[in-house]
């Protein structure tokens, strides 16, 4: 099954169009969790905390979301420890109903990204194996060969990717806001092109892209661009984005566009509003008011 | 100590400029280690036989390289024992004297930078692990924010980096030539002042530039805009580039230049010429023409 229809199916079902970024910030989590920033304790105590906090966090979110977003920077830190409690995360999040994007943010060569397309979206072996993917998120910088390895798992195992276009942090203005057109420019264009032939039933692609929800005035030109691709809007709450800049990324078909917190949610107990509560009653607050208040600026558009 | 500085003279102890890479592309792998290619086979098993070639392709090449490059795609392939399978290659290259740059191409926002940062060249313990990097490739598409926390890294630990430049494969010129200048132009002028304040004594910088040796006519204009910078140079044997290709990027300074080949070694014994060798003569034999054709080529020029 084509994965935008999935995806569809997915958001359709929790009506929801929020995902859960899953990023284990060690100085932010809370102090049950603390031994994964002590440096002294042993490296799969530290990893099997982060695991242990996501998990939690998972089981917190899994009414309202239909996807949730695990960074592996934050999991590479604890090296093979770290690579364990990432395939217990993803394990967990599907068990819990939810589909998983992989924020790995890779792009290599192409013998390197069919290797990479394989180890995150397939696997290597026979049986089925709920520690992959359903997506991740690419780096097209290498250009199409380094692209179209994950095309073609993306048809042969219902999988989806999601291309960099235009990220969320002050940086993306070195680069991928040069040129006429410029490189987010050309890298949607590409991305429509790639996602043609994996379009689902649903009338979006299986090729997605990633646009910041930081930069709500050109989310309606990179629309027009891309027009059957599903948006990934990272950047939604701890990095500044509110409901109404992200309206410019959703059309008539539900699964059009997905709005990403990570900090905001898992960390919201930090927030001075909310100091003396539990981690988890902050969370889960901030979760109802990322999900209504999305819902709200929807329906009143 | 400053990781230029390192690096040279590791390259003036071997008086090698070669970088061997490790790439364990599954279907290559001689008959002996078969068992990485078998989808039915345990992935710790699997992973267990990659491992197995890497640090055998090593301890062959010790005496002639100083660095070896691994590429992370083919361990992430089996996940965790992938993981744990690359701890063990790192580690076995260091015990050989060597030093190891990280093929991982990594690239993301500030914060998720800096966990990078830490899980490759630093680690999250206070012991000395030598299962870290020296160095890494990065991916700078995202931003002057994906890089600095890299730096700072650098700076405290005596590590390196290669900013992906211009890379070596066909598809580098669907964004990386565009635009006047073009994005290639861009990064190598970034990369010169990320690397500016992290020259070592030797004059080099620890912020290095991966430009592909199948590029030999940029190579001059690269090295003008970089001219303190060590490059990577992929790309070499299995890709096209010879010798003569790459003396542009050379300079007076020793560990100015490293050339990387990977398949061209290892999988040396599925050559034409090599039918009926064993894998270990074949690739013992191509190291040695590489580093002898090198050589050659530089003192002649």
């Amino acid at each position: 099954m084509n994965f935008a229809d999935r995806l569809q199916a997915a958001v359709a079902q929790k009506d929801s169009p929020c995902v859960l970024g899953l990023d284990a910030h060690l100085d932010l989590l809370p102090e049950a969790f603390a031994v994964a920033r002590d440096p002294k304790a042993a490296r799969s105590e530290r990893a099997a905390a982060v695991a242990e906090f996501l998990c939690q966090l998972i089981d917190l979110a899994a009414d309202r979301v239909a996807v949730v977003k695990p960074q592996s920077a934050f999991f590479e830190l604890f090296g093979a420890d770290g690579a364990e409690a990432w395939e217990k995360v993803v394990a967990h999040a599907h068990d819990a109903g939810l589909l998983v994007i992989g924020d790995v943010k890779r792009g290599d060569i192409a013998s390197t990204a069919a290797a990479y397309a394989t180890a995150l979206l397939e696997g290597p072996g026979e049986a089925p194996d709920h520690r992959l993917c359903d997506a991740v998120t690419v780096n097209a910088f290498l250009g199409h060969d380094s692209i179209e390895p994950f095309l073609e798992v993306c048809r042969r195992a219902g999988r989806g990717i999601f291309v960099l276009v235009r990220t969320s942090n002050p940086g993306s203005e070195d680069f991928q806001t040069f040129g006429e057109p410029s490189l987010s420019h050309r890298l949607a264009l590409a991305t429509h092109r790639w996602g043609w032939d994996l379009r689902g039933e649903c009338g979006l692609s299986a090729v997605g892209a990633v646009v910041g929800a930081t930069h709500p005035r050109i989310l309606g030109e990179m629309r027009e661009l891309m027009p059957h691709t599903p948006f990934l809007l990272p950047g939604f709450g701890a990095q500044g984005a509110r409901p109404a800049d992200v309206l410019g990324a959703f059309t008539s078909r539900e699964g059009a566009a997905l709005v990403s917190s990570s900090r905001g949610v898992a960390f919201a107990y930090r927030q001075k509003a909310n100091v003396g509560r539990h981690w988890r009653d902050a969370a889960s607050d901030a979760l109802d008011a990322m999900v209504g208040g999305v819902r709200d600026a929807l329906t009143s558009r």
